[in-house]
């Protein structure tokens, strides 16, 4: 049986708060030129002191060597196995959510590229040389009034522009289908390919979605740079079981950036608004702190710290989350946990596939004898290593809130 | 595939003793008021010198946060996945070899309870005032009188007394179906519900049962306290692979309490009359040295201990079981675990989902330089953190019982 429907067959209701926070890209790692991580180097009083009355750990959030995006990290984290079919979140979708744009169960989304091709039709640059975000945003109004004077029955077009040469393209309209193909052909010197039915139901889909391909490049076909769209990842919201449906749990996700709000909200928590810095986040939690069971907090400076392969930034962000918590650890929660959704290690100046260390308090949290949270003393942890998805069944069982397994 | 089928598929005859010994509820953790685990305080010179000649881990019973009962806690240790649905042990059917009785594998158990409902029919108590184990038995006898004067036709019901409101109720007749639902309505107020079918096959069980029910309510009716039956958790004696077919064991079960001896029954252990006393229980196994290839020995203070929150008395429990081990490990079995269903940590008065240590002893086991058996010793072993039922295959293969996989 799934993890997940385990932990779902056992619910029992409590009284308890747990608290999952999310340090975004928090693992690091140690090579001949970096020989200390972020943790390592950071002056972390508060944190060391959590793990001196916390057991630690570390989690594998997809499987071993795996590297995961910010998606199927986070879900994850939630309790979802990334790997299950059913968890996708469609690339489309994703940026969407990135965008802040809502979604409807029906709406397709995709994500889009602006091209160029030669007169003869075939591409020479599938990111129309990264055109700077201003050019984007004003060709993404070219686009959209083409749309307005020329609509394609059935169709509604919602198009956001992106950074660069990057734009979100939303789908409405009946009877429409996210199994189409990908138009960007991957490589140069062939045309973008005509989006194609995956399954018979996405034919009209299709056949709306080249008229308007049709229209939107006719309106931009004198560009020199920009000429032409490329669309992939269409997708839909997945259906996901809901954490209070599952959990009995009322969530609530305070992060500051959209596309982590958008993945709480499609896993059944309430976004609250809060601002991006740590302090701002503690804050809208503790604002809410009746009005939820579990509270997901995010911070995202430390990844784009890691994926700037910028040490001393990612090293002063984990110092500002340090200092911010003491307000939230007052109000004594009865589970904490402290984890990332992957690692982003400097050197590498990207997520990867290392385990992330997990540091958990709660009152049955078995103190290991950790004396502070590093890669290093997780991996020492009384927790083990596991995979991230079944961290929601020792947040759920510190909170008291599964019952035994059988008689 | 399966863990356990690959194993079955690799049986190969040996001429060794395997000794599992199961301290029930060994687990325990360090909290701020609990400085100290029950196998860090306990004095245990020949389990520490055990242990270093011995590689430890740790197991997880059914998976990462649940809380076993203890039919899936033995049934993982005697190699069978918990999670499995065939491997579902009832409430009934548990409650039953709790007892002691015998169940036929067409059996039907059920668990019951006295209860008190007013004059309108509606429940005050589902426990009846948790009458004395005394009354309990006075009831059960005029039950017991009632159904012999008024037989339901194709139901013959077995009733036998536990400990203050609680019975278990053995249905025997022809096309019984365990699919039955719960006449518990785990609420007060209304009446008890009637036992409705849960699949078609159970009509006929179901209506005997309605009609038993009636004769049994009729004739403690008059009652001041227990004037009502509740009856739940309706099984049958699972089908499960039995353990002499999948490894060629011949498998002896040492137990001084019924459950226990129920479980292993069921998993196709012979029996062997023991008392509860650990050297009466090390006496039994020694005095059948030769019949068996596996032996399942089992201590149950530590649990009770765990339970009520005695940490003395679980380290008192523990260093009894030391005193007792120097005559078996003199007789050499070639592979002696010693380990639990799981843990039962002294703060929590109660089972837990945390890890359980384990200490494997056998020829090539891999002697990890441990120097104590205990859960931090355990946590940083060379057999590291894995399901509890995997540990049969630890077992047979230092047996020398298991072929190669694969040329």
């Amino acid at each position: 049986m799934r993890h997940q429907e385990i932990l779902a067959r056992l619910a029992q209701p409590a009284a308890s708060r747990i608290v999952l926070l999310v340090i975004d890209g928090l693992g690091d790692i140690r090579t001949a030129d970096q020989p200390e991580t972020a943790l390592e180097r950071a002056r972390l009083p508060n944190l060391d002191a959590l793990a001196a009355r916390s057991a630690l750990g570390r989690i594998v959030p997809v499987a071993t060597g795996v590297t995961p995006g910010s998606g199927p990290g986070h879900l994850a984290l939630f309790g979802y196995d990334p790997t299950e079919p059913e968890v996708d979140i469609g690339r489309g979708v994703l940026e969407a959510m990135g965008a802040g744009l809502q979604l409807s169960p029906q709406d397709v989304a995709a994500r889009g590229n602006f091209a160029t091709a030669d007169a003869a039709g075939n591409l020479t640059d599938r990111r129309a040389g990264r055109i700077p975000t201003e050019e984007c945003r004003r060709l993404v109004g070219r686009l959209h009034a083409a749309l307005a004077r020329e609509p394609v029955p059935g169709l509604e077009v919602q198009l956001e522009p992106g950074e660069g040469h990057r734009f979100v393209a939303i789908l409405r309209g009946e009877g429409l289908s996210p199994a189409v193909s990908a138009t960007d052909p991957q490589r140069l010197g062939v045309p973008p390919l005509p989006p194609e039915a995956e399954a018979p139901e996405a034919k009209a889909t299709v056949e709306r979605l080249r008229r308007a391909i049709t229209v939107m490049e006719r309106a931009i076909a004198a560009e020199p740079q920009a000429n032409r769209v490329l669309l992939r990842g269409f997708s839909r919201l997945p259906h996901l079981p809901q954490l209070g449906d599952l959990h009995g749990l009322r969530c609530g996700a305070f992060a500051g950036y959209p596309l982590y709000r958008g993945v709480a909200a499609a896993c059944g928590m309430r976004v609250v608004p809060c601002g991006k810095k740590f302090a701002e986040t503690v804050d809208a939690a503790l604002a809410h702190w009746d009005d939820f069971d579990f509270f997901f907090l995010h911070v995202k400076q430390t990844d784009a710290a890691g994926e700037d392969g910028n040490l001393a930034e990612k090293v002063r962000a984990l110092e500002e989350v340090d200092a911010g918590l003491p307000p939230l650890l007052a109000r004594r929660p009865e589970v904490v946990a402290v984890t990332g959704d992957h690692s982003t290690p400097a050197p590498l100046k990207a997520h990867s596939w290392h385990p992330v260390p997990l540091l958990l308090h709660g009152p049955y949290c078995f103190v290991d004898g950790s004396t502070e949270f590093s890669e290093t003393a997780a991996a020492r942890g009384h927790l083990g290593t596991f995979p991230s998805h079944q961290l929601m069944g020792l947040l759920l069982a510190n909170a008291g809130r599964l019952a035994k397994f059988g008689a």
